[in-house]
């Protein structure tokens, strides 16, 4: 029998969301980048999240997420209203607008890592703010990998900030623009070469409907995307691609090059599960079959035999 | 040994074009998509050109396309001046903006295919007027593989045409915003379906930097582009990616799904030098070891291993 995974932890934000996309709106949907990485990373290995929300999140959720292996331990909930977003995608489904963000009871935060979680091998930074990802470091033993997420938010505000968390991550995980806005470079490759300046060793760029590429120093793996016919909401794309490929990596129990690419593959086709509800819900319904299927005809799309 | 490949019939347009970029401007530069496909191709197997020029046609490139062994006996010189071209891209190398085309010696061009050129297997019908396409296809036995390449003017203005070309061709090659607007479909899978409920039994969908998709009744390949890190010129990459891939598709003898699936790494690889230079220069340049190692680096990386 396979040994248990060892445990990735998590830092990020959970969230009550209002989503706008050009055919409905949605509110009060329950995101946030740990909330997201944490539900879908736990279909492959057990998750440590570290968060917070206030008192207006709805604990039947809290709920859902520990039935399904994650470890609530490091979730403060604290007096006040949760960490609110609202945002707009276009026609197109690129990056969403952000129409107003409440920092609620996230203004505040200073995650607190439990002392069970320090330990952990498997480490991911959600989007927050980069002091706060930098905190996190401070409380943990070198883990095994490290891969952190960031946003143009956070790119243009506090660039100092990023720039000392990068230079103590594994791994990067970012869209090409935001490639291109934190290197200052117009080609996604000079980009990539300016931020493993920066700190990180590998580097994966997303790029939607265009797939994902690794960069790692043994060389690049690219991959497409999944054939999607219809987008519905692509706000937790990011975060389940991420849960995806750490997932993948910690299933694994490895880092090697080979590892990382077939992580690229999980990362891929977790998104493509992602965009297909709003919010999380197909993610969350999502009987293990159905990964198993869309992977293989990922991975029958890239073959060239 | 090997056998000699059988040739590739290719009828297109030759010219000169004028092309603006925004780092330059180049006049009188040798052009057209049966020029481009021809020198191209030519690398992989013997091409016979149909085309016409006028009197102010450069013999010396002529003389240069007979040496790298494309046949010439199909390209007519006639009295006027040569098709001209001009057009810009924006920084972004998207699809160029045509500032002006002037038909000359192609006003009143009807394609006369040798008879020596009528039992070729490979056809390449380049982006001309579909009727010169449809009219190809009644001087020709039916060949083993027809591809065919069109562009956003001739969907707008001959639609009509256009689609009594595509009921007869095995192949389109086509880029992903002619796809939308031949087909009327915004999403690129829906479009594929709609375009090969048109006729061509197989679709590749050009996507530039996000590399090129093969649609075959067998399944679905998608490969990433090369890397690059500056584009100087995509004028001739589609003439050029059409190169790539009929002339491994004739370098094969074959036009099985494995078989096509190389040819659109070959036609990646081909493009990929294409728009490194003004016009045809890298691609008229190439040492086949050039070739070989962009495609391994290729390889490498969509390999899983």
């Amino acid at each position: 029998m396979a040994h248990s995974p060892d445990p990735i932890l998590v830092v990020g934000s959970v969230a009550l969301d209002d989503i706008e996309t050009p055919t409905a709106a949605h509110h009060d949907v329950v995101g946030g980048s740990a909330n997201y990485f944490g539900s879908a990373a736990s279909l492959f290995a057990p998750v440590q999240l570290v968060a917070v929300v206030g008192e207006d999140f709805p604990e039947a959720h809290l709920d859902l997420m520990a039935a399904r292996g994650v470890d609530l331990a490091g979730l403060e909930r604290v007096p006040g209203r949760t960490f609110r977003w609202r945002g707009r995608y276009g026609a197109d489904f690129g990056d969403a607008e952000t129409l107003e963000t409440q920092l609620n009871v996230f203004e505040h935060f200073q995650p607190k890592i439990p002392a069970s979680f320090r330990e952990t091998p498997w480490v991911f930074l959600g989007n927050i703010h980069p002091d706060l990802q930098h905190g996190v470091l401070e409380q943990i033993a070198r883990p095994r990998l490290v891969a952190a997420d960031t946003m143009n938010f956070w790119i243009n505000q506090e660039r100092r900030a990023l720039r000392r968390v990068l230079a103590h991550i594994d791994l990067l995980i970012i869209n090409a623009t935001e490639a291109r806005l934190l290197s200052e470079e117009d080609n996604v490759y000079d980009a990539v070469d300016a931020i493993r300046a920066m700190g990180p060793e590998m580097v994966v760029v997303k790029k939607g409907a265009n797939g994902a590429m690794l960069f790692h120093p043994e060389g690049t793996f690219a991959a497409p995307a999944v054939p999607l016919r219809r987008v519905i909401d692509p706000t937790c794309a990011g975060d389940t691609f991420a849960a995806g490929f750490m997932g993948h990596v910690a299933r694994a129990g490895a880092r090697d090059f080979a590892t990382l690419k077939r992580a690229v593959i999980n990362g891929i086709v977790m998104a493509s599960f992602a965009v297909e509800s709003f919010g999380q819900d197909h993610v969350l319904a999502l009987d293990p079959r159905r990964i198993d299927e869309r992977t293989q005809g990922l991975l029958d799309m890239i073959s060239l035999a």
